[in-house]
């Protein structure tokens, strides 16, 4: 998988592709836990993801943690359906700010 | 997908075969949901379920709360790996009890 991180109007935008699974899944997190520092607000666009395995889903679940620890913000953008009903129907969801658009979550980050 | 449902030692046992889906789920939630009457012992057999979407897990969660209500008791055999972990990393997976093999399930439950 690709990760990609740019500033945008002091928003960290974390741009992922390829697929988040249990082997790539360590190094995603290696690179995007230490982004959340104090007060970051963090878009992290899944527009080209095209898989998410349980393992992406600890990720996130270890992103979001770390981002409220420092009191920051996190949006995700770009999530599947299959991912977003999946979080929808265990209660994960309640943890995420979804964006369809990197504009719409640098907007709801600003 | 198939549904078949046998008793073995006062266990109803459902054996699920083939993909739920958004497409499938309703059908299975019509046919089991209603097999949970008071203190119902059930066990779901899906070990040879090939893939379960998000619409399979809110089936599932609805089969929870069907048999809690009605003080019965539910064991899933067979889960995927991947379903597991899934359920596993939302906290999901606290409310049932997994076992690997049928034989195991119903000592379980009796």
């Amino acid at each position: 998988m690709n990760i990609n991180v740019k500033n945008s109007q002091n928003v960290t935008v974390v741009e992922l592709a390829g697929e988040i699974d249990a082997s790539t899944a360590p190094a995603m997190q290696e690179k995007v836990l230490p982004l959340a520092q104090t007060e970051s607000k963090i878009l992290l666009d899944m527009t080209k993801v095209s898989y998410t395995s349980s393992a992406g889903l600890r990720v996130l679940l270890s992103l979001f943690k770390e981002v409220k620890k420092n009191d920051g913000k996190l949006v995700l953008v770009g999530v599947s359906e299959e991912i977003q009903d999946t979080m929808s129907v265990t209660g994960f969801a309640d943890f995420f700010v979804f964006c369809d658009h990197v504009d719409n979550g640098i907007k709801t980050l600003s």
